[in-house]
């Protein structure tokens, strides 16, 4: 890659797979760059369950799509459903800070690293953020106690064609105190 | 750079600055970067705040100090400091899944490209999710009901040796279901 801000500008949420299956080579490394993200107190409060198996597969991306939304990822070959588990802060931390929700920046980092990567291998990605949390949990045999946070889907893209990033301009975003 | 994961590999939390000051283009260079974040909905719910004047720095610093957590911020020249706006999601996906904290995910991505960038600039960076916040909008005026959400010690490190990165087994938290 020829640096961060292009892999950055090269990343885009991917609403159209290509139906050719990911390599399993390629989610561990994915995973593994995920590995190297930082999170309060190092707690690491996640588990990644890796789908490819196209029946499964298809039974998540369904989990994905409510009210017409996200038809896309049944064409999508593979998953990384992301739940939480909790955090082992410090007690010093836990105590005065208890109102910050740390585990949900903390997998909101490993996210970026899991799709900075997926695209540096050549691979789209779209980050979910809604799905039926309780479908998932029968599917995967997940506990229910357990949080659902993030459903990634992972695939080739049909369409190397890369859109236009829409965004607020930096300077209503980025205030300098100088 | 070599790729994303050594990319990665070198980010690290430096707890040890030089009080060397950050240029403004990198840290400039870090925001456009966060920008390119994916968020839900594409809200981009956060303000920056970046603070490279010595005495706000110190102050900022000093809020980040609690019963002995941190002195090392005291020698950091410049900070991020990142609240959360209002996220703008459809109604459709808010009132369905108004219990998932989106904003503090889509933080926690754009927090990632931040401290991604500033490795590649050659600086090393800190994400702090325990602050004072009551002091910190005080000292940034900004307003009661907005929420501190992170503070990004952003520098140059004393010390360019990287140390050995403690993570859980990949295998403990990747569970592949082919």
């Amino acid at each position: 890659m020829n640096g961060f801000f292009e892999l950055a500008s090269r990343r885009e949420s991917c609403r159209n797979f290509h139906n050719r299956p990911v390599e399993k080579e390629k989610l561990t490394a994915c995973m593994e760059a995920a590995r190297l993200a930082p999170s309060a107190c190092n707690s690491q409060p996640w588990t990644a369950h890796i789908i490819r198996n196209p029946k499964l597969a298809a039974e998540v991306a369904a989990t994905t799509q409510a009210m017409g939304m996200n038809r896309f990822t049944s064409q999508c070959p593979a998953f990384i459903v992301i739940t939480e588990d909790k955090a082992l802060l410090t007690a010093t931390v836990a105590g005065k800070f208890k109102s910050q929700d740390f585990a949900a920046i903390d997998i909101g980092i490993m996210a970026a690293h899991i799709v900075l990567m997926a695209t540096e291998l050549g691979l789209g990605s779209c980050i979910l953020g809604w799905f039926d949390e309780s479908r998932i949990k029968d599917l995967l045999k997940i506990e229910r106690t357990r949080r659902v946070r993030l459903v990634i889907a992972v695939g080739y893209s049909a369409d190397d064609r890369l859109r236009p990033k829409v965004r607020k301009p930096l300077e209503k975003t980025s205030m300098f105190i100088d």
